[in-house]
């Protein structure tokens, strides 16, 4: 049995923006037991020339929702980049969580030849199964780490675990 | 059409290993431009408690190593963590691909049945599909986004083309 493309995309990216989600909650704890307004960390950054968390976060939500939106040959629901608060992007991971969970493993049927294309480079396109190995879940997991690199190396009290969230355990 | 778990794990890891590759040998020409000693950067971090580069490089290669012993109940070789170098990485990196290269898709029939173990949870397992989306692919991608937010927050002249790598594009 290989997995389905529904399981490979939306279980993961419905998994780790959950997780995401729990780790800013830790960061919003930190930031009201220090006495700060947690929304400072919407702009912070790890290098100068890097995107803030507040578009890491925005750019996974994203990652995931154009994802299953290519890979079924469908349009994605326009998610404005307007957030300004922490709440505000718990709620974007939200609204994405939701979109994403509408697909079910018929709506991938030949996922493998679906042509995807980007604004910025225009004429050309990558096949869908490129697109999901060396793109789609490798940029994911880049801004959903970066967002917690952001964070960790600010002091909030985060570790592997949150970011893997909960496993499966038998016994 | 599904994605077969060779395709998914096999080729996903060759292909980021070899980025994380390019991204070190790009660490080491900037401390020989700048005259400094490149194996200054195996041992920094992006935070006081979290691993140094040289182990976030050594648990990517473990986990695409462990990911596909584990997925075709083999046993995988042993690869001590005794580098030293950044050249001892770029070897560790290659013996890491020419390992799992050898797997082809039918040494991972019934990967998800497979029950998998960890030393440090004894008596509990997973089943091979749950390791594959819940912890085998986000744990890889951790490490790797790690080291390449440790070189990118140091200087290193690096950006997000060169942690996806070269894309399929076709015209």
């Amino acid at each position: 049995m290989q997995p389905t493309v529904n399981e490979l995309v939306v279980e993961q990216f419905t998994r780790s923006l959950g997780n995401l989600k729990n780790i800013l909650k830790k960061a919003q704890t930190h930031a009201q037991d220090r006495k700060f307004d947690e929304n400072l960390f919407l702009q912070t950054k790890l290098a100068a020339d890097m995107f803030p968390l507040i578009k890491q976060v925005q750019i996974a939500c994203d990652t995931a929702k154009l994802t299953c939106s290519r890979l079924s040959g469908t349009s994605a629901p326009s998610f404005p980049d307007d957030e300004k608060t922490m709440t505000e992007l718990y709620a974007r991971i939200d609204k994405t969580v939701d979109y994403i969970k509408t697909f079910a493993t018929n709506d991938f049927k030949g996922y493998e030849n679906q042509k995807i294309s980007f604004f910025w480079n225009p004429g050309k396109h990558m096949m869908g199964h490129d697109y999901v190995i060396s793109y789609a879940l490798p940029n994911f997991y880049f801004h959903l780490t970066t967002a917690y690199a952001i964070l960790r190396s600010n002091g909030v009290h985060i570790g592997k675990g949150d970011y893997l969230g909960e496993m499966q355990w038998k016994s």
